[in-house]
């Protein structure tokens, strides 16, 4: 907290006492926890939802989409999303609804049966990298199998690669999560140094693989577009071909529970992957890929889609950075991100404030993302980071929970002065 | 073989030889081999791809079915297919395409967590007793996880029960694969007799599961309809409440690879199943739960359904069994089921002939399931049985494959007793 007069403290305090109390009264109910959607993004795919439509069935190569078969994917999904991913075709498995599930089949097969090069991680000392902050989902995926995570700080470029380089040297240090495109939650976007350092360290588990989420890689906030980086090409010419298993899905592209969930890697990966899922299953779901196909036809189409959540999503990001500037600006209380893409803002606040920001938060009738949701094992131990999630209330909803935060954040951070509610 | 004067056989030979060479100048190109529904029958189904149609995307409680979440499926999905299995809709889990995928889900978090009563498998001798003939994929999984396999005969109730109840004091015996109702291949249905030994069997180990795969719970192939088992109802009553896991899927019931696969079990192991599950997906295609409710709508809409692909099965079952009636009827050559549900028809014949017969069909173009597929592992060691699959070709096409395989299997025979192709 920078040095101000205690009069004027106890006057900021004063302020976000009233106004608190204000808000308390009027009764909010609003939701900034999860990346989710909102109704007029999903009516976006409307048109998708009568196809294929009748008798409409056939795909390229003329099979029927609707019987067994077709393990990693009809050939025009693989080329669509093989485009919009910059991964060939050949290189890429369409699954059915959810990354995380791809994600998922991954570590159990890892864990049974080992990935090539490897083997069973089964009895093994078997740790993950995990930057932070990052998603919870990845880190419970891990913890609920027993693998061990190793907390990594990230900067502007990504995750910090000294300290990376440092922790693969152990050899139990198996796999790192990495969301390269509009990180969640930070919204950073890892740099080419950076990706060239993660594609070419030496890691002292030779069967060590990148889990490469590229969650948000078309999800952007603004008219830049950056191509898609080419991480299998950067394994590949650091000789390390293997080293990347590459997840995506259309969840926050089409429909959040009835979208594709891809698998990308080198040839090798791709041949293991589609081993093991051919015991799981005689096929994916190729009518939804024919939906999609159909439906957002080119990279054109992907791209004017993408526009289209733009317009409705960046009101909201603008919102929610409008009630931080104005409330916290110049303060030096907090920080936040100031996402290009993605779906969430981070914020850091005075340290251990966090947990008091939600609760206070949750006074207000504003749902939060538990403080600690973004580290390893929920906790963060220096309590100061919260994600909002601004992509599913209204805009109106959203300026209004972003409003009472910056007040949360403001006020938890003078009751760190010792200037606060209860003062 | 029984006994016949010489000149008798070595006119059937000459008979047989002679049809098979026309036969094979008649250049066929059919195919037996998988259990797979024909275009037609996927016809059936036509009215559910236009659905839900544009906007229609609200569940019964109120829920947007195109967004996140609903981890155990629909209410109004678990409502009608719980009718359908005879199952409470809370003990009901509806997940994506392919009921393959949720066994294979159940035995890797058996293996990695262990199930409700148990610990994991990993690095223990775990078995599972197989019903022979049976599902080429079951038996697949398990040994893709090192899961050894036991075969156990089957009679016309079912498993041998006695040979199965001496089986399970094995502590290694952890599983058991079972199709109950019109088994893959045999179309035999487990009698009340066989069900209540299965859930009542003293097993030595505690974490004993029936895989429970009621596939074909509704694909009668005559006008009698049995009132769905209740295997949780035996489980319980027996004291082994959390005996089975159950699995079903409407693959052959609406799309083969489009349609919904279910998990059934008590409470304890539904329970454990979602918490593995939550792992793995923020939750199912709900659109796809829709376009199948709205389409059957309820028992009755799924039972006309299924009269709808008797109609089209029963003719070709009837080819099969007429072809092998006149071909073989009285020879005592063979002899085959007359299943009255499911997908196949098993042919058992001279022992050490299964093989020639394959390579005899493949002679004319017929493609038949490989000798063997219906056992673990692969091997039948009597070289005598195969699975007849007449579901996809149209019912002339069915019926000269069938007059094809019959033709194959007596000259196999007659082979076998020297009077044969080469003679």
């Amino acid at each position: 907290m920078p040095a101000l007069s205690p009069e004027a403290l106890v006057a900021q305090a004063a302020e976000a006492r009233a106004t608190y109390a204000r808000l308390a009264a009027a009764g909010l109910k609003l939701d900034m926890t999860r990346g989710k959607p909102s109704p007029a993004q999903l009516d976006l795919a409307e048109g998708m939802l009568a196809l294929p439509g009748n008798r409409d069935v056939v795909t390229e190569t003329g099979e029927d989409a609707r019987n067994y078969g077709g393990l990693q994917g009809l050939p025009e999904a693989r080329r669509l999303f093989g485009a919009m991913l910059g991964v060939p075709p050949d290189l890429l498995v369409v699954n059915e609804n959810s990354s995380l599930a791809v994600m998922h089949d991954c570590i159990v097969w890892a864990l049974l049966k080992g990935v090539p090069g490897g083997s069973s991680w089964v009895g093994k000392d078997v740790a993950f990298l995990c930057p932070v902050p990052g998603y919870d989902r990845h880190f419970a995926l891990c913890e609920g199998f027993g693998i061990r995570l190793i907390p990594v700080a990230m900067d502007d470029e990504g995750p910090v690669m000294e300290e990376v380089e440092r922790l693969v040297a152990d050899p139990a240090v198996r796999g790192m999560w990495c969301v390269p495109t509009y990180s969640n939650p930070t919204g950073v976007t890892y740099s080419d140094a950076t990706m060239r350092r993660l594609a070419a360290m030496k890691t002292a588990a030779p069967d060590f693989r990148l889990f490469w989420d590229n969650a948000y890689g078309v999800h952007h906030l603004t008219e830049n577009r950056p191509a898609p980086h080419d991480i299998l090409g950067l394994t590949a010419e650091a000789g390390n071909p293997d080293r990347a298993f590459i997840f995506a899905s259309t969840s926050k592209i089409t429909l959040a529970g009835a979208g594709l969930a891809f698998f990308a890697g080198s040839k090798a990966n791709v041949a293991w992957y589609l081993e093991q899922a051919g015991r799981r299953t005689i096929g994916p779901d190729k009518l939804n890929q024919l939906r999609h196909t159909r439906f957002l036809r080119d990279l054109d189409g992907i791209h004017r889609h993408m526009a289209a959540h733009r317009r409705l999503l960046a009101p909201k990001f603008d919102a929610v950075l409008e009630a931080l500037d104005t409330r916290l600006g110049g303060l030096g209380l907090a920080r936040w991100t100031r996402p290009e893409g993605g779906y969430f803002i981070t914020v850091e606040m005075v340290q251990g404030s966090a947990k008091r920001v939600v609760e206070l938060a949750r006074g207000l009738g504003i749902a939060l993302t538990p403080a600690g949701a973004t580290s390893p094992y929920g906790k963060d131990p220096t309590d100061s980071v919260l994600r909002l999630a601004p992509t599913y209330p209204t805009v109106d909803e959203v300026r209004a929970a972003a409003e009472g935060i910056a007040l949360c954040i403001h006020l938890a951070a003078l009751e760190a002065a010792g200037v606060g509610l209860a003062a």
